[in-house]
């Protein structure tokens, strides 16, 4: 965090578990275009409802990759 | 998500265990009157210390659920 | 939660495994010098990446204890 | 205005012509049941997009309505 | 607070006299149908003018009710 | 948008028709006594419902307009 | 409120003795110059402290009158 | 809205129309580089003024966009 | 308010009576160990509702306070 | 800030040099018609780009002015 | 500000002297990749702090750049 | 940012130059009695005018600052 350029993007990931594993799937899957990801921020914690169960969850998070030269 | 009408509710529920469990106990103790709720969204996660520990977690939550014909 | 007067503080916490453990971190930390602490909420749930996987997370509560007699 | 008490609901309801339709949808549908509504704000404007094209509208609204004896 | 599932609704009641006889207001309304309502928090403050006087205050508030078994 | 010095103002407009109606029934009203009105915000959509029937819209706007020398 | 357009104007009026009070000071100042205001809104509650009391409250709304003809 | 993970970007789209049809050109210009759009959420409503006219609407919205295999 | 430092503190009072009692009992309380308090600002307003009447007020706010040398 | 009434107005002003300027220039122009100015409080912060330079800063302000007798 | 659309982008810069230097370093970083901004908003405004001396600022701004045919 | 816990404060700092100088005002105050302090975060911008100039600035932040052991 000293002389970096940051750029940010918003992503939605989502998982049956909770709401750790919703945010790691959102970073995994961009990680195969997205380098140099350095933090997130969530932003919004949603979920579906299946016959009274929680069917999954869905956490949007901000994050931060630093522009490279 | 079609052409379905909403009606939202807040509630709030608590668990012992974790931010999951509390939407999960509030999601169950609703179902027993309210039918066909589809999804949630996080609004507020508190929660009690006693003697320095985490007590219990207390979650409110917005629900939508359709109003059928 | 009756004639007592509040006052509130604002902790960050981080654990490698999760929203949860992060809040008891920050809460068994300042039990040392802050008595009496009765409730928390979450104001900001946040994260560090190293090389595409969450290396830990960083949640923000504010505290309210009881000013004593 | 003068010295009724409102209850306040929150619904969505949703249109494939525009904005000003859902709401009317939400309304008609809420009549059916809840009586004496007397207005309503926008509390959130979204859609669905298929191919390229607005599919339809989800619009949020809460909706005030007096309590009667 | 410790394992009740609260469920909220918002109401608003309004008062010649002023604030917290128009939350008073909305809670003695509301109290004929609703039970066992435990908290409140105030989320909006307005009124009408006549005449360069305040002709009575509105208050809009947000209310909790455990949902018993 | 150069070296101006703008001066916003806040009014509600209504319409029976729909929300951009509405904006312009307000813009109009003004600019019999405002001049040089140079854009607009939307920052409150709400309504009136009669016998389940949207009655009009009232939309309040902030508008910028510039201070001439 | 039905096919007026509405002007709103922000005033902080301040009062010894409490919110209401402080209220009623600012529309009074105001009516002098500023004609069929209908309806407030409060937005900004404050006060000053001498020697571990209150001295005054200062209390901001937005007022809101019709555009006449 | 099950296991995807969404990006989402932000537009802003004018007509001279109305809301809807600014939505429109937005969602239009952007589908020839981005593919499966899904959701949109209107985040701001503003527009241009000329001679006390509406001159044109832009609209921004949020996309969700899926990013497949 | 010229060239002072000011460090802010959240404290939340309650009263039996009314909004401006809650916060009179908040001040009071902490002026035994906080000096040089100026100014606060309300931030939330809550209460205790037992057997359809207002129990209590329970009223957080901002204060400000100098760092004097 | 003692038994003043203040009126609350939006300023927004320009500057190639920076933020501070910018708020000056809109306080500059202002004061040859409004009377009485005493603070402001910045509530957005803009500007435009010209081939990858800030070409001028636009920053908007809540002006704050006594109402005189 | 006519019929283009706009995509917008955020971006943290930084720098050791001030806030428009930060929001300058951004915007250069961005340009070797990013064609046709222009106009940027401050949403976030922080710094590191080293030995009671500001050590940088960090400045987060949204950029809007029209997508050209 | 990695295991520690941090304690938030909120300072106002007031200078007759300009936004960065009144944010090293509070900073370089505080430092006499707050160690460990890492970062901060701009949240409100202020002035008082003095005959439609800027007398001084007043910005206030929240600073972090680490609880060791």
């Amino acid at each position: 965090m000293n002389d970096h350029v940051y750029k940010h993007i918003q992503l939605t990931g989502s998982s049956k578990s909770g709401i750790e594993d919703a945010v790691q799937n959102a970073i995994s899957k961009a990680s195969s275009t997205v380098k140099h990801m350095r933090w997130f921020q969530v932003v919004d914690t949603r979920g579906h409802i299946e016959n009274g169960r929680i069917a999954h969850w869905q956490v949007t998070i901000e994050v931060g990759f630093t522009l490279e030269d």
